[in-house]
């Protein structure tokens, strides 16, 4: 166990200085990142931190913005605070793995429970499946498909995706305007080179998406989310794009209303701007049939931008765009015209994995699993927290568990005490947002696919338990 | 076959505009983007192309400039001008394809022989062992291998590399300071955006790397290149970093000399910049033990630049960096913490490819392979034009034929009209380099190990009929 306290680069993960210039709250941005790297063992129990004098510093941040995040942190059992010793990582917070080094993130602690959204249960990876495609792909490959080839990507799986996506989501695809490339956040990195800034996006949103933007120089301008999604009425002039999640609002989790989809995509043709259509996990609807892409709606305005990081794994980098026909050479160009970015071979196998079926079986071996695990969490609220409003849950891989007023940062408290890792909707909610502005949006952001089959049931246990009490 | 002209779009290929904006001659570039895209089909034989003056309008050209450009192609044998019917692509440039139609990269025409270096023959990749590799490799991985891990790339792979390269290229590599990437280019964006220009080049060098730093906005200044390799007595105080190929140098092929591989590190310590080794074909030496890696010097002064495209594909799309430990942080925070890049399934494959031995079968059956072909091509020239100096026959897989000066231009014109598709020295020369500075440099590049098996004695034949008589 370190004695002397760890230096500020260990504290930070590397992204954090570019996180901290960009558009956010810089204790909330702060917050999440040691959160972050105390999760990932980054820093393990025990560890010493910095004085917030030095991390304030060494962050060019205002020492009480270092101070109050140390306070809420400990506050939320994160951290500990002891008379003389400094700020600690609390030992309770990973207590199922054995102390690693720090900064040793191949020897990772985790927290005993883990509901966080976005990190699907990795064992359900298809590994045979995969491997009978990768066999049949490779033996069946021309000599060409090792060396240089389209800068768009593999025509095979091109071709694979445009049938998919038609088929299952409704979208108007041809493989000429397909352009592959390294999972969705580097779609969203080319079109945002391509396309300039500023955009619209939706005030409830993935904080990553918004400081990968805000990296690129393009800055995000909140729109209203309410029951229908979002507000699409809010979008200006200035705007050169509109980033939304229509299937499954992320993370609030309403469809977008057919009224609104209609009206962004006449806004994109009146202002001669973009949808981005964030497909992220459009396949995962429950209780009816899936919502189609907006894109069907009008291919040459809206752009969907999806992968296979919720599907099968992150791991993969495979993700693709489905542009209108006069961005392609641009975004190509941006791409570079001689990396490929995704490896070929696995371009190929995933191909076969999409023509052969795989990949259509295990989309629905993902569907029903999530939806059990869906079906679970419902029933333990029942049970447990009747008074707790579950909402969102009519598709993926995450609910919103509706919190009273003023509740949310307390119950994530209570949670990490549970030794539960999970985020609360202030987490994802845009800096310049004005809240609560669709009344109270208390919440809790529950991802039901991550842990485990066997330490599920536990995470449900420790979440009831991290809840309110019935209201008086 | 098309009757009215294609559009510019189609012309440039689309990194052309990024290239244009660079610090390269622009007739040159253009020539180029042209070539290569009558090379890989995307302008079939017989399309026309537009009139000059729409060209230059449209590329913001000086009208000479795309002018000239016409007439040389038209000079190399690459474009064909009918009086008032425009220029047209030749149509012998691709005489064994079917006539394709244009923008359809799928289904690319082909010179009759390339011998232009860069494209190892696709055809050799070990499909068998490669397959036998993933199958181990993913019946073996943790589950965690499907989910995010360490920014750095997968620890399997780390370990295996660093362990590699210090018994095959003397790299004091420990698996901390490696970071994997999406191929080498990948890898010189990383640095530039975390070391910031201007950098000091090779004035002999891959245009593809000087526009792609440019594109980061990182100028490059040409070292004089003689037959020792750099003149890194001509470093300065203001570059922030010099990019050399030490082992081999690019294209002109000796190995740099070992007082100027101290006086290059020497150089970095003073002046608290960094020497970038890119060591793309360290592996491919004939004569002699290899030449070791200048890395293995002084690790905290020279950054190791590798991938896996010379020795099994471009298409695995896995580069790796061997770093300063302290510039490990922010290498890893420009790649993006979140962002993996590299396939994690691939990555694993390799490790199993590198750790169980069949990499280095695979370097080995390689070395065989290009020597056989070397001495091939040497042995044709003792033959046909025993008159040719050929260099930088030691190591990698091209040569340089040496040409009276003033000739490489007919010479490669001659080419084309054998439907011989190769490059001169001058291709590769930094546009700010004033050629000629070491005496006569006129020269083909010839890469030996693109064509497949069958191809290649041909590819000599019509190489020996384009190259010049003897002098009197």
């Amino acid at each position: 166990m370190a004695v002397s306290w760890v230096n500020s680069a260990e504290v930070l993960g590397s992204d954090l200085p570019l996180e901290l210039s960009g558009t956010g709250n810089r204790r909330a941005v702060l917050m999440r990142a040691l959160r972050e790297a105390i999760r990932s063992g980054r820093l393990a129990p025990g560890t010493r931190l910095p004085p917030y004098r030095s991390l304030a510093a060494d962050l060019g941040l205002a020492r009480n913005t270092v101070a109050d995040a140390y306070a809420e942190l400990v506050a939320e059992g994160w951290l500990a605070a002891r008379q003389g010793s400094g700020t600690r990582v609390a030992e309770r917070t990973a207590p199922r793995t054995p102390v690693g080094r720090p900064r040793t993130p191949e020897r990772s602690a985790l927290p005993a429970h883990d509901l966080v959204q976005g990190r699907p249960d990795p064992s359900v990876f298809p590994r045979t499946a995969w491997l009978a495609s990768a066999r049949r792909a490779l033996t069946r490959a021309p000599h060409d498909a090792f060396g240089p080839g389209d800068p768009r990507g593999r025509p095979e799986l091109r071709r694979a995706l445009a049938g998919y996506l038609a088929r299952v989501r409704g979208v108007r695809a041809s493989p000429e305007r397909i352009v592959l490339c390294s999972g969705a956040a580097h779609g969203l990195r080319l079109l945002a080179e391509v396309l300039g800034g500023p955009w619209a996006a939706e005030e409830y949103g993935l904080p990553f998406h918004r400081e990968l933007l805000a990296g690129q120089g393009v800055g995000t301008r909140p729109l209203t989310v309410d029951e229908h999604g979002a507000r699409v009425a809010e979008l200006g002039r200035t705007d050169r794009a509109v980033l939304l999640t229509p299937a499954h609002q992320f993370p609030t989790g309403g469809p977008l209303r057919p009224d609104r989809r209609a009206a962004a995509v006449d806004w994109a043709r009146a202002a001669g701007a973009l949808v981005v259509e964030d497909d992220y996990d459009g396949e995962f609807r429950y209780d009816r049939q899936p919502v189609g892409a907006v894109q069907g709606l009008d291919p040459e305005h809206v752009v969907l931008l999806g992968s296979v990081s919720k599907s099968l794994s992150t791991t993969l980098r495979i993700g693709w765009l489905v542009l209108p026909e006069r961005l392609v050479e641009a975004v190509v160009a941006a791409k570079g015209e001689r990396e490929q970015w995704s490896s070929a071979t696995e371009q190929l196998t995933l191909a076969d994995f999409v023509e052969s079926g795989a990949y259509d079986r295990q989309v629905r071996r993902m569907r029903q699993r999530h939806r059990r695990r869906r079906d679970q969490l419902v029933a333990a609220l029942e049970r447990r927290a009747p008074h707790v409003r579950v909402t969102g849950i009519s598709a993926g891989l995450h609910a919103v568990l509706e919190l009273p007023p003023g509740t949310e940062r307390s119950v994530v408290r209570a949670a990490a005490w549970q030794g539960l890792a999970v985020e609360g909707l202030a987490d994802y909610l845009h800096p310049s947002a004005l809240a609560p502005r669709g009344g109270g949006r208390d919440g809790l952001v529950v991802g039901y696919a991550t842990p485990p089959e066997h330490a599920y049931p536990e995470a449900l246990e420790a979440l009831c338990r991290a809840l309110p009490p019935v209201l008086g």
